[in-house]
């Protein structure tokens, strides 16, 4: 049990509570007038309205009609219920399970007897299930739906949740696996994977771990599964431009084991990835912790944005190849953030390791929070690090970045996904192993676990994110003493770290990758974390050449940007010389309130304003001018407007 | 008369003699085998086989078959024939005058008895036949064959190609116009109104020039005619695509002579131009001349690239918006600088005036002939000023930016367009008006003109571009005396330039919009022009987001580059301080002989080789490296590797 106090995350969860829940229900059921968005200039994408629970009253028999929208729709109502379940754990509320229950209910419905659940396949094609596993989803969306009954009976014991979940990974099962007669390959979108292990982590059905392990074991092993499989079909595409993708796209070029590099759709690489690291955390197998170590090192250490995005282009959405990280034509889709944070937790669980909660944190406060509007109704899929409205608008490669979040999107998979996230925020915050505690994130919190003899209590007093003090709490009622790992931040190198226990300097702790730890033996003992928060700068890799003579800003967890609201147009004409100082200054009323850092900058004019493009003398003349950052995940909250990470440097 | 004697544009023009035609001849006709390479990752791009003869072998009943390949396969042959038209006019050959002449043959038995050509529609679907512009290309391909068949007329007197011209012009007399029952609209891809100016210069005809006029007039003035008439055709579209275009995308969006921006495709925007240039020179109407001087103005100002290159998206390969000319995801279509250079000269005919004559040699030093590799036989369509090759093979989003030339291409629309181009370089040398001859190109050269009384010759002697010495030996046999306007390279500014006459320094003459004018009488006049040649650096706008920081290098004419080979990998870490020295260097043995610059520069080394992406120290250690560059046409004729144009400056 943990329960968040932090203001910055109590806002966060209040907003998902009052404001994302309730309105993306009413969007599922196409009951508020808001103007749906694509994600991009693609003529294919739905964009009308969501259907998605009408889609489940058809499937169910409860109302008539056709599909309408994506074949994944579904998953937006599952990942709704997770959220919603969430919710109800953190607190009870009648009228949310409710709707919650009644949303079970229709499930329940639209479950075919043999467990099988996808609207799109029950009232459109029925003698199409898993024939054209590259666009169908149905897996994909069957985890989703794993994930959120699992959710939803641990929130509120709902037995019939966990009984549409069982059904349906029977059905999975009668279906696929070694045995003849069934098939053998996996689904084009990794997810079922991820809803096996939570079901066999709640239930300890084995067999739900074995049926995961096959979809992981089996994927790559034959890289034309899908395109044989479409042959078959010989039917028009569910999806269209899916059947072209090569089997990277799907991660199914090589067995998932022997992937080192990043390959493909973003989203499907961490999913498929995070599924792997729960196995072998859960299993204790070394070849596959040493396989999703080598992904995770290709991942972030060279195919990752500052700001904890992923997936450098738009055509795939996905990751292209080592230090390519372009900032204005990038995808870092909110949730191939979402689901990093999700492999960076069950990395954790094979081994502490600050780096894994280091990103984490980067990925949360950074791009996972852009990913939505201060008010909780407007929705990033593509989280640029450069936009330039203008451009956005007039040069079709980045019709994708959006420089105003909308109020939805015709795919939207992202804002039912951060909902999730944000919502069960409480099971980030520690890992709990044997009688080890990490303690990766820093949120004013209290958690209480039930062990051997007794209770362990927890209590995270700071005002984290704001400032870099965080008490620990400890209070040891059980048997044995318990080892609390304090995460030491890996933005912290170079600036003062120092820990303290009871007023005294703490000078004889392991400190060990990342994690400082401390006995807490049987009573209480009080432990502080002090970080030193100041503005700093950051440089990448000159490998990348997008960031090349260029710094970005941060302050504790927070990558900051520039925004054109607080400095006006043409952002990359702004240079931050190099000794200019960084004055840190928090505005209680600007965003929600904010830390912004202030600096004596310059901007380039134009030297001649009427010249023309190419000159044989200097061409910008330098011009004293104030800078002011704000925090990223902060930006496009003031109208559209141009943005920018990456500054130039002199 | 115009006889090139260049030992620099003479190899070029040998070579499309004695390989280009003659390769891509065969081509054409099927009759070698290559490797057709697709100009960017697009299923519908034809690319096993040329076909375009057969086509039309086909359409003149001569063979059976289908119509293989694109829409506007045609125009493919049509230039071939134009460029043996130039090469024909410069040397006779009986054996390409046999080959040119079977071909006129093919194209008068495939052509319709009321005039029409075109083996898409005469094969395939004749009842189509104009019913479907924004795709057909029909009046495209009927600019080209008028082209083509004025420069054979000119070339060989042959009466039979402009019969075939002039029978085509009649056809589309007879469904364009203003009058009722003929079609109020214009192609989708211009050209059909150069071919018309070009056959009214040469024969006088004014219905001609008032059908030029007509597809210039009527152009923009309903945005949607070409969706209307999609719609009215119903069936399915004949290019996939382009069916969705805007308006902008045809230069449909306004009247011709309100467009003051360059929208859509970069050709067609040109093309246009061209056409719209050539009809206000020959009229004199002041409207028209002004709209083509705004529109120069927008691209010369504002969306060119250093070399000469126009279109800044693959997407439409497309114009995007003031100052945006990303460098590695650009098009620059080696046409669309042909295209350049097409409408420079048609500018230098309104007015006098050394800018246009600046852009022309841009382009085509750089640009133009960076679209072909130095053996003749492989093309660029896409020309880049930063190339990695293992970026063009894993980011979908520069899958059009080869990095070494095909052999072919799918879309074969620049090889031929680059052949008419070097073949008819004489007509660009000089601009020829009333008594002003203006000289606009630096190129060993002799000159004569029939004038009232005698004849008029100039001869030019320079090594250039190789030296910045230009002779010109003038003798006047005519009645009157004339005026040579000298061009001052734009390139000179701040370098020294100085003319002569017998040895004495011309202190008297009018220098005025980048000529040097001097009268000369009747007999012998001698006048040296002395531009000083030597390394320079170029600074782009700071508006230009792209460039900003960095500097590009040239030489007389030439833009120069860095490339991998001289260079080692990574070049985006190579950085040249802003007082290194910048030698030129002569290299008889290197690219067919090339000045190249050497300079002392530095490369951004990683401090921490085994480091990650971001850190709060500096990355990049500075090492100190020798740089070499190469002029950018030459580049990439040393197998596959990195090039850059723009480098790092501190």
């Amino acid at each position: 049990m943990i329960q968040i106090t932090s203001p910055f995350w109590k806002r966060y969860q209040d907003l998902v509570k009052k404001e994302m829940l309730p309105y993306q229900w009413k969007v599922l059921n196409d009951a508020i007038q808001i103007r749906i968005e694509k994600e991009r200039d693609d003529d294919e994408i739905p964009n009308e309205k969501s259907h998605a629970i009408e889609n489940f009253r058809i499937a169910a028999g409860e109302s008539s009609g056709e599909h309408y929208g994506w074949v994944f729709q579904d998953s937006d109502v599952y990942k709704w219920l997770e959220a919603a379940a969430y919710a109800l754990r953190r607190d009870p509320d009648e009228e949310l399970k409710k709707t919650a229950d009644s949303v079970v209910d229709l499930i329940a419905k639209a479950q075919e007897p043999d467990g099988y659940i996808g609207t799109y396949f029950t009232i459109m094609e029925p003698d199409r299930k898993f024939k054209r596993l590259s666009e169908s989803h149905e897996l994909y969306c069957a985890g989703h739906l794993m994930e959120a009954c699992v959710a939803y009976y641990e929130a509120v014991k709902s037995r019939k949740a966990l009984q549409i979940a069982e059904k349906l990974a029977g059905c999975i099962d009668g279906h696929f696996g070694p045995e003849e007669g069934k098939i053998h390959g996996a689904d084009g979108h990794e997810e079922v994977e991820i809803g096996l292990m939570r079901l066999y982590h709640l239930t300890g059905e084995e067999k739900y771990e074995k049926l995961a392990q096959y979809f992981l074991s089996i994927r790559g092993t034959d890289p034309d599964f899908l395109k044989k499989q479409n042959e078959m079909d010989g039917k028009p595409p569910l999806i269209k431009g899916v059947k072209s993708a090569p089997p990277a796209y799907f991660q199914m070029h090589l067995p998932v084991s022997k992937q080192d590099t990043a390959e493909g759709h973003a989203v499907r690489v961490v999913y498929l990835f995070t599924a792997l690291a729960d196995l072998a955390a859960s299993t204790g197998d070394r070849e596959l912790s040493d396989a999703c170590r080598r992904l995770w090192r290709n991942i972030t250490d060279k195919r990752m944005y500052i700001t904890g995005g992923i997936g450098s282009t738009v055509r795939g959405e996905a990751f292209t190849l080592d230090y390519d990280l372009p900032n204005d034509t990038m995808y870092c889709e909110t949730c191939a953030s979402v689901g990093l944070i999700f492999l960076a937790r069950q990395m954790l669980r094979i081994e502490p390791d600050g780096e894994y909660a280091d990103v984490m944190e980067r990925a949360l406060y950074n791009t996972a929070l852009a990913g939505m509007a201060l008010d909780g109704k407007h929705f990033f899929y593509v989280n640029p690090l450069e936009a330039v409205p203008e451009k956005s608008r007039k040069d079709p490669g980045k019709s994708h970045v959006k420089c105003v979040r909308p109020q939805w999107l015709g795919c939207a998979c992202c804002p039912p996904n951060l909902a999730r996230l944000l919502m069960s925020l409480e099971d980030y915050i520690y890992t709990v192993k044997d009688s080890v505690i990490l303690a990766n994130l820093f949120i004013r919190s209290e958690l209480t676990l039930e062990a051997e003899g007794g209770r362990i209590e927890i209590r995270q007093e700071t005002e984290y994110p704001k400032e870099g003090e965080v008490r620990f709490h400890i209070n040891n009622q059980s048997e044995h003493p318990v080892t609390l790992g304090i995460r030491v931040p890996g933005w912290t190198e170079g600036q003062g770290v120092s820990l303290s226990s009871q007023g005294d300097e703490v000078l004889d702790s392991r400190r060990e990758k990342g994690y400082w730890y401390v006995q807490a033996g049987k009573g209480e003992t009080d432990v502080t974390l002090k970080l030193k928060m100041e503005p700093k700068r950051w440089h990448a890799n000159p490998l990348v050449s997008s960031d090349i003579n260029k710094t970005a800003l941060s302050m504790g967890p927070f990558v900051y940007c520039l925004e054109e609201a607080d400095n006006g147009k043409d952002l990359h004409c702004l240079v931050l010389p190099k000794d200019a100082e960084l004055r840190y200054e928090w505005k209680e009323e600007l965003l929600c309130g904010v830390g912004t850092i202030q600096a004596d900058g310059l901007r380039l004019m134009p030297s001649d304003p009427h010249g023309g493009l190419y000159c044989g003398k200097e061409t910008g003349k330098p011009v004293p001018q104030k800078l002011s950052f704000i925090p990223y995940y902060a930006w496009a909250n003031r109208g559209e407007n141009e943005m920018r990470v990456w500054i130039h440097e002199t």
